[in-house]
């Protein structure tokens, strides 16, 4: 979104004609319509703000670090918003303040993105302890992410304790996800394997925490057979973690049941890696990779979009596509070019 | 390995003094000799060798592709090579003509492949039908690669028509090797849960194949009840290809048993994606995303290469994983000092 956020209507100066240090004092305050306006820059596409974005996040970097930053995935039809808005709920009613912010690449195609949207959120979106933001409809996967660690960085400096990042599994946004959270949340059904719901390959494996949503009514023993399932196939996986073997619980959004118990999880996880000292070491680790895939990022699209190499590069592709050419003569041939 | 090898020795002239037209010829004639010396071109880090590696390679890419390319991973001692010099055997017996290749970047550590060891493989290294040749001991996962790759195409213009990459479970080895091959086989082993038998996660993901090994004497039942474990498991986990299910077997290196199941079972896999035409669309696919996975690496030796930002490089890493820096000015500061 490059438009301002609405709750920034009733103010009128642009984040680009605030000075960065004020930016960053009115978002310590807790400043929600800034919070929506430094978001807005962070996500904007101009040269100018992106830089601005950049001055922020080092102003307010030392006021973050200290939410629990919590990844949530699980395919359409498991019931994410109802569950996240339900957690949101019961977190902010013991006091915590909660962000819920999105990862969804495809919302650059759908023009918009289909997470995070308040009215899929009833109560939290009204709740002054919440803040619901959607994901940013910006190009790559990268970009989408960078803008979201970004957003995640704000609303730490803001206040808000809890950060819940939910992605729907699109491309590798699980994974990338998982990368920038301290614990990942995987949401599934009780059905007929992974497959049928959708769930891709190597999503378990990333999981720190299975919940199988929709354990009510009817469906209450069948969830129950679902979460034995789970814990088989992970027991046949090696775990993410020396220090963490990911439990499967059974929830219910709708019901409000299960929800305590994932959470009281969420904090074993985070006691467990604390201890073990794996807490602070995979975040330093998520910032560093976090740098090279920005840079690698900045690479590449350096070379795609470089004119002299551009259209050679298509040309080569092409070739080595079709089995013509070998690969490493193509990467002599722009190596050359680009007098790398 | 950067001296030639053994099977070069009675030859005197160095590969880099003979035209890469005649090297070719004699390459596409099966001549080992020039063969095993090629491959030593191929490894060599002199930048004249690479160079001239890069145009051999491109004179016999014609007449390569033709082999099927098996990639099959599996801890220390799961009896990968007497597995797989039991399946080369049966192979040759057949008609074929096997060569083994391996991918081992750990062989860079420990100064020598322990893969692709003759001692290991006792009777495909006497046999005139077989080629076994070591991991290169060279650099990243990447380099490693690079050169296997290109050993492969060697291999298939001198007329191997079945290639078996081989690897140990070392960082993402599984996955560059998945990467380039047309099937990948996990080797098993009976007993309580992958973890144990440190099989990583993502490993039995990408698996087209799994083959339960062992599977003789006294461990009999207990290989027949991993065979299930296992199919278990797979149906929880999506399939890598919409037109295959992996099949799980068992197999006796040792005994020579299930080892024709597991080739009809590859036979089998190819017939099945060439009829969908996912085979020439995975090939072409790997072939692009070779040519970039180099392109990238090029990009990223150059950038940490570059003396004008190197050192201010490892002062920005420090400072963003201590958290003080932000990435993203680190990576605006880093981009400009390289005017990308």
């Amino acid at each position: 979104m490059s438009k301002p956020h609405p709750q920034a209507n009733h103010h009128h100066s642009r984040p680009r004609d605030i000075p960065v240090a004020a930016l960053a004092e009115r978002i310590r305050a807790g400043d929600r319509a800034t919070l929506a306006r430094a978001i807005t820059l962070v996500e904007s596409r101009r040269a100018a703000d992106r830089l601005k974005a950049h001055e922020l996040i080092q102003a307010i970097l030392a006021d973050t670090g200290r939410a629990i930053r919590v990844g949530i995935t699980g395919v359409p039809g498991v019931g994410k918003s109802t569950a996240i808005d339900q957690l949101g709920v019961n977190l902010t009613a013991r006091g915590h303040r909660v962000a819920v912010l999105a990862v969804d690449p495809s919302s650059t195609r759908s023009g918009g993105s289909i997470l995070g949207d308040k009215t899929r959120m009833a109560r939290l979106a009204v709740d002054s302890n919440a803040y619901v933001r959607p994901s940013p409809s910006s190009g790559t996967l990268g970009g989408v992410a960078a803008k979201t660690r970004e957003t995640m960085l704000l609303c730490e400096a803001a206040g808000f304790d809890v950060i819940l990042v939910e992605t729907v599994g699109v491309g590798q946004s699980e994974t990338t996800v998982a990368g920038m959270v301290d614990v990942f949340v995987v949401l599934a059904l009780a059905g007929a394997g992974d497959e049928l719901q959708g769930i891709k390959k190597g999503v378990i494996e990333i999981a720190d925490l299975i919940a199988v949503n929709k354990a009510d009514g009817d469906n209450l023993l069948r969830a129950r057979a679902a979460v034995s399932e789970y814990r088989a196939a992970l027991n046949i996986l090696a775990p993410r973690s020396p220090n963490w073997r990911p439990p499967v619980v059974a929830i219910s959004g709708l019901a409000n049941e299960g929800l305590d118990d994932l959470w009281a999880e969420v904090e074993r996880h985070r006691a467990a890696l604390t201890t073990s000292g794996e807490f602070a070491e995979r975040r330093r680790h998520q910032q560093v990779e976090w740098m090279w895939s920005m840079l690698e990022e900045r690479l590449l699209t350096w070379l795609r979009t470089n004119p002299t190499v551009k259209d050679r590069l298509a040309a080569l592709e092409a070739g080595v596509a079709a089995g013509a050419l070998a690969p490493s003569l193509a990467v002599d041939e722009i190596a050359d070019v680009l007098g790398i």
